[in-house]
């Protein structure tokens, strides 16, 4: 069985990644070229010659086409020839694959199937990344498995009190109850933790805002979107103030944005940005979360990778689940839900169609 | 067909590697995790945790049981879960293999097929490495090869003239006549080689017992126990002085110790020992015996893993026997009685059985 | 189907490569261990022992035997087993494979195939590496990919322009017509580019020759026989003096030399020359050809490998053809002659033929 949907909207970039320039790229096992065109938009192109395979990648750009580094044939943002050496006339079969792609908060999304399919509409809401009432930044990072072991790892975050104990984990997370909801696209899990002395980070975001040193009531609400989108909003406030009742004024809040894009069957990009409502003036405090946050994730990253391997030496090994697996479960459900409504003829889109 | 009986103890790791910390080891195919308990006892379970596969090795030891790194469920050392995140009931089968282990003869010893059968009787005998009558100490190599060639190669010690030239080996060794027997769990090759000049090593050895430097009388006694361990009872004594009839006291003497464990179809733990006799006292001799041991391994170690290498590359090949391989063709046929000898259930075993 | 005929002399050293020592080579899959006989004939066995498959390689020269490593068995140049340990009887089937080698014009040449096929007449006319007449020197190297892209690349210089664009190629070579012709063992491709500026690497040559820097008339003779060799007779001359009516006499001349060994089925070595009929005595020349040859060969490197791994990635597919690719076209065809005219027998050639 597919291990991922090809009829969705990936991210295959952050904005400053993509400049007037190659950039090759594997999304969802398919090898891909993308450049920012001279208007600014981006253009993505199937990352191998239709004449002797090299990749385009390798050649240069040329205005909005791409001449290729072996023979010099040319093809334009539609992924046409527009020009072949030493002969007048073009075989009209000669093209390569142009994928629809679209810039959106802040990252280049790219569709693998039907591109008659490829809806803007469908693209992740991940507004909180260019919203100015929020401040906050990211990266993208290579990580070694499967892209539904990412998406396991961010719907329970049992596993922060074994990760990472030494700045969000505590006991409270791994103890606390927690309420697991979800609907066609999307699955929830909320933990609330009142009146808990806040682990390390959260101690120092909320001490950052108000000086305040006391009990917290805190906060994780997981919100995942098929087939790969999860929006953590996470938060303290001080404690008995009202924020489990919706009243946060009295807190510090953050959503944490991670989409995980598969780049082959067993290797993912992930990409992923803090964004907090509070101090949004203060550069040196979104440099420091962007730097604290990484550190956190890659303690998860040696664990992910550790459990791929695990995983490949035993092939059908079916997991077991505990409670904390619910929301995980959940987002697995909608996420063979979506590979199983795609007609299996999708499964084997010719990576060339027919002129 | 199997390459190794699962039914037998193999060396899993030498005594100083045991701590009360987690060691991460495959055996015969096998992941294992091994630790020393409070009380000093060694423990060996299945190193993947039941939930989500992590290597428990990854995790932490905390007094004898083991608790995973990712989502903190604990295992005692019989491989049963005792806490899990989240919730109070304990999944009955939420257990992992725990794998009979006995350290003895500076060994820790591992059974990997059915416990049941695990007696601590058929540990192979190598005492020379406590015996306070012998002094000397080893080490444990990584090899890539089948163990199977580590023991051909120590059945038949004429590669000696040609591997090791400058420390070991001479015409004599390839030259001298040799007598191999076997019996069902053992198999020995025998070679004396009277009134010879002793090579660069053992003329060292002599001359430290006695000041001697004249011919001597050698012998290489090489003693096979199925399904992986060699001990080959080594010396030389001044010429004409009755060590072949039986006197050994005008002579030195050492035990080669070997036991080698299958990691994977294609590499192999070597765990090594050298015993002597005299000067036992000379920590200086202990310490130089094992660095000269090492370094002839070490011109072993080049021949065997490029001979894997060349076996890899020809699937199927049948090797042509020479009168010098009748040792290490008896030591295969024992091999590989084990192995008949094992029903072919055994052979899937599962890694965790039903609770 | 085979990617090469196996009856067909390759080139297996360079001449100085071959000393009275041993070298390990990998020649059409099979491994082969070279050595200078003391009559300074060149000799190359299959590069395993009979006994235990040790890499002959890893023994040692003993005048015209070779000593394997291991046990010490002795083999001549014809693969016979001439001395075993601890025996007096030599199994009359204890031999290795025995390969026809010859040296010829610089290389030493090797025939994988039936040796009683080994027509020493077939070796390709590369007679330019040794001619007094001629000057120049060249190397081997090592590229990641099937053998027959080296060809293609070859028989279409039209990439030139888009690989080598700072040296020989330039819009001319890419626009220039061409003629392909072809017969039973050769095809050639013959391209004029007359009255043109010469791109940076002719300038120079041009210049050195008679300190001339006007319009040229330029050529690029590719002449293929096959299986792998392709000689390109490339040259300028002042513009309008009758190069292509045959008057070369105010030019400058080279042949580009190039053979091409499959070493397995996706890496190749690739010996290639430069050799020119002026300044014949100045070896600066010659080390500076040399090197920018070099230079430019690594320009083709870095794109036949990226093309091998787009092929590896993609079993199966096709390719299409431009009109610049007619001349390896029927290279390829030439080749695929020779592989369908070996009996299939042949492509199971015992390594080790009945004693």
């Amino acid at each position: 069985m597919a291990q991922f949907p090809l009829n969705a909207w990936y991210a295959a970039a952050y904005d400053v990644e993509l400049k007037p320039a190659l950039l090759a790229r594997t999304i969802c096992n398919q090898k891909v070229v993308l450049y920012r065109k001279t208007d600014g938009q981006p253009a993505a192109l199937e990352d191998a010659c239709w004449h002797r395979l090299l990749p385009l990648s390798m050649g240069r750009l040329e205005g909005d086409e791409v001449v290729c580094g072996y023979h010099g044939l040319v093809f334009n943002d539609e992924g046409r020839c527009t020009h072949m050496p030493s002969q007048e006339t073009i075989n009209p079969s000669a093209c390569v694959r142009a994928y629809p792609v679209v810039e959106k908060h802040r990252f280049v999304w790219l569709w693998p199937g039907d591109p008659t399919l490829a809806d803007p509409a469908l693209i992740p809401d991940l507004h909180w990344n260019h919203d100015p009432a929020w401040a906050g930044d990211g990266q993208r990072i290579s990580v070694q498995c499967d892209y539904r072991l990412v998406i396991d790892n961010l719907m329970d975050l049992t596993h922060e009190t074994f990760v990472h104990g030494s700045s969000i984990g505590d006991r409270a997370v791994a103890e606390a109850p927690f309420v697991a909801t979800h609907g066609e696209r999307f699955a929830t899990v909320t933990r609330w933790m009142e009146n808990i002395t806040p682990p390390p980070f959260w101690a120092g975001q909320i001490f950052q805002g108000r000086g305040y040193r006391g009990p917290v009531d805190r906060w994780q609400i997981i919100r995942f979107e098929a087939p790969a989108t999860v929006v953590i909003d996470v938060g303290v406030a001080v404690a008995g103030t009202g924020a489990p009742q919706g009243d946060r004024s009295q807190g510090v809040n953050g959503h944490v944005l991670n989409t995980i894009t598969p780049e082959t069957d067993t290797t993912c990009h992930y990409f992923w940005a803090f964004a907090r409502n509070y101090c949004l003036d203060e550069q040196r405090l979104t440099h420091e979360l962007r730097e604290g946050v990484a550190r956190i994730f890659r303690e998860d990253e040696t664990v992910l990778e550790a459990q791929q391997r695990a995983i490949t030496e035993r092939p059908g090994y079916r997991f077991y689940n505990l409670n904390i697996d619910a929301g995980a479960m959940w987002a697995r459900r909608l996420i063979d839900a979506q590979i199983a409504a795609e007609a299996p003829a999708l499964r084997t889109i010719p990576l060339r169609p027919a002129a």
